[in-house]
């Protein structure tokens, strides 16, 4: 059995989204088992709709739930939330393997430091989704908003950390890692960025493959991007939005005249692909990487598909052996050269 | 006569496709004046392919070029150039009222700073194309790369820029301006976000709504979108990316199986207008604002109707009065107590 816990609480669509998420994952990997925070009674009336193994799904109660306008740092303090609890749980007891939650952003990341804790050596965790990209893959982006300033050094150990997750969550094999720049030349961007080229470039651990910019996030030119928090983010949302303006064009054009109906009967698959193309919820949400155990952030609009490809994917990190991948590139790479501009 | 110039040298496909562009907006518009600058054997050659009044068009012959793999501030002594020998007329002959290039980004901008001259009281010019978005307009996002590093002092004027650009260039009035951050939240974002957010929030002469993420870019939510040079970048390529993601797999979905080919004859219309949604070319390149007149970076990969489509937006650029539109904004609005981090 490999136990998850789930923010059954988190998210704009909880608990409704949650639970039902929940149980289609639990019902698609029969080695599950699913252990829910949240206010019991509100869950167990959201369980009573479904059909799923009762022995491997239960409810932790949590009275008190963190909302969107919560402090982070105020909001860990309610050990009775659904998110904190979870925490709690996932740090005392060894053999829970993962949290998700599509809880607060900040309060996840609070609380994953504070009460869970960083794998040993790592400076700061980083916020990764897996991006679609044309060649039908995951394009990883770190990080998307955990660290709004970032030195070399934590660039450097994203790369580390970027890899793992894509050897570990995905299969990737030597994957290429490139840094999210204003341009492909060795000398483009800020000094934050040319520091970090030079030591990309001399570090053992990584595939390197130099500079790279935003249209090849989507391109799937590299298969880690590796971003400083705020421009991840920007590019992340950028892309959310372009995806997010092509499928409303779409569903208003192909229903705009009676031949454009007529032609969508016909397309239909085809468009259905394309949908898929774009859904940036397909790969499971962002994990939060970088911490003793992984824990998935998912969107806050997340649907009941979106929270079981999470769970899924929290599932298939544990099972690549995502943290031990991680402790042991920190062993065998020596990042000490990599000092920051500012202590330098 | 309005007295355009094009770098007819410039971009992957010159001169081909910035002589056609500028034979199809000549014959658009009848009040321009076009002088091609380029070698002038090859322009005159790819001008005989095509009907123009020959009274509005005239050649300046540059028989140098300057390529991607030029270092710009190198670049910019060869007067003979088809960029340089542009800027140096641009600068000296008063009724010259706008450049239009799809050469390299970096002379383009080391030339419009040393030849031509910023607007007095502009500390940088910033580049700013125009971003289709979901309501069927614009918006505006700049800096989108000639400053890699940015102050808050920055920031405000290319609120300033960008507001008079919306006005003059597309007739929005009263545009609203948004701060790119990684959050709508007012403190959110690193030191430099979160003070400029507080002079925004102070300025005079812009209509300042607060911050805004990525997403909101295409969704339209704002008019002028306000960003350093770097993440500015990274926005506007990675929705590249996106548009340029979408349109492959429409390409290779509509054309898969029988019944997606027999939907497409249907969906003709629907799927063209689509496209259009998302051609990033259609509003006519990136404008170098900040500058003593109009300087229009076309793509490098510009097709005939992108170099057009950016000479029709340099003419209705100054049909708008850009240039005194921005002095006169420097002049009302005080930005002197935008002093920066760094000096504070």
């Amino acid at each position: 059995m490999i136990k998850i816990l789930v923010d059954a609480m988190g998210g704009d669509n909880a608990p409704y989204a949650t639970v039902a998420g929940a149980v289609q994952a639990l019902n698609k990997d029969k080695e599950l088992y699913l252990i829910l925070t949240g206010r019991q009674a509100e869950v167990e009336a959201e369980l009573k709709k479904y059909t799923y193994d009762k022995s491997r799904l239960e409810i932790v109660d949590c009275p008190d739930v963190i909302d969107m306008n919560d402090i982070p740092t105020e909001a860990i303090k309610r050990k009775q939330s659904s998110l904190i609890a979870a925490y709690w749980m996932l740090k005392k007891e060894e053999d829970i393997r993962a949290f998700v939650t599509a809880g607060s952003t900040g309060a996840t990341i609070v609380g994953g430091q504070l009460i869970l804790g960083r794998i040993r050596g790592i400076k700061r965790p980083a916020l990764c989704p897996a991006i679609p990209n044309s060649r039908g893959g995951v394009t990883l982006l770190l990080d998307c908003g955990a660290n709004a300033e970032c030195k070399s050094s934590m660039l450097c150990q994203f790369a580390l950390l970027g890899s793992a997750y894509a050897t570990a969550g995905f299969g990737i094999q030597n994957p290429k890692v490139g840094l999210l720049n204003n341009g492909t030349e060795e000398h483009k961007g800020d000094p934050l960025r040319q520091q970090t080229y030079k030591y990309m470039k001399q570090m053992q651990g990584i595939n390197f493959i130099g500079n790279i910019e935003g249209r090849d996030i989507m391109m799937g030119d590299c298969d880690v991007a590796v971003a400083d928090g705020f421009s991840g983010n920007v590019a992340l949302k950028s892309m959310e939005g372009c995806g997010k303006l092509v499928l409303g064009v779409m569903k208003k054009e192909f229903s705009a005249t009676l031949s454009s109906k007529m032609g969508y009967l016909f397309m239909r698959k085809a468009i259905k692909k394309m949908r898929t193309q774009l859904d940036f919820d397909k790969f499971g949400g962002a994990l939060l990487l970088g911490l003793k155990k992984p824990v998935i952030k998912s969107h806050g609009s997340s649907k009941p598909v979106s929270i079981a490809n999470s769970i899924a994917n929290a599932a298939s990190i544990y099972r690549g052996n995502l943290v031990p991948k991680v402790e042991q590139l920190l062993e065998d790479v020596d990042l000490s050269f990599t000092v920051d501009n500012d202590e330098a």
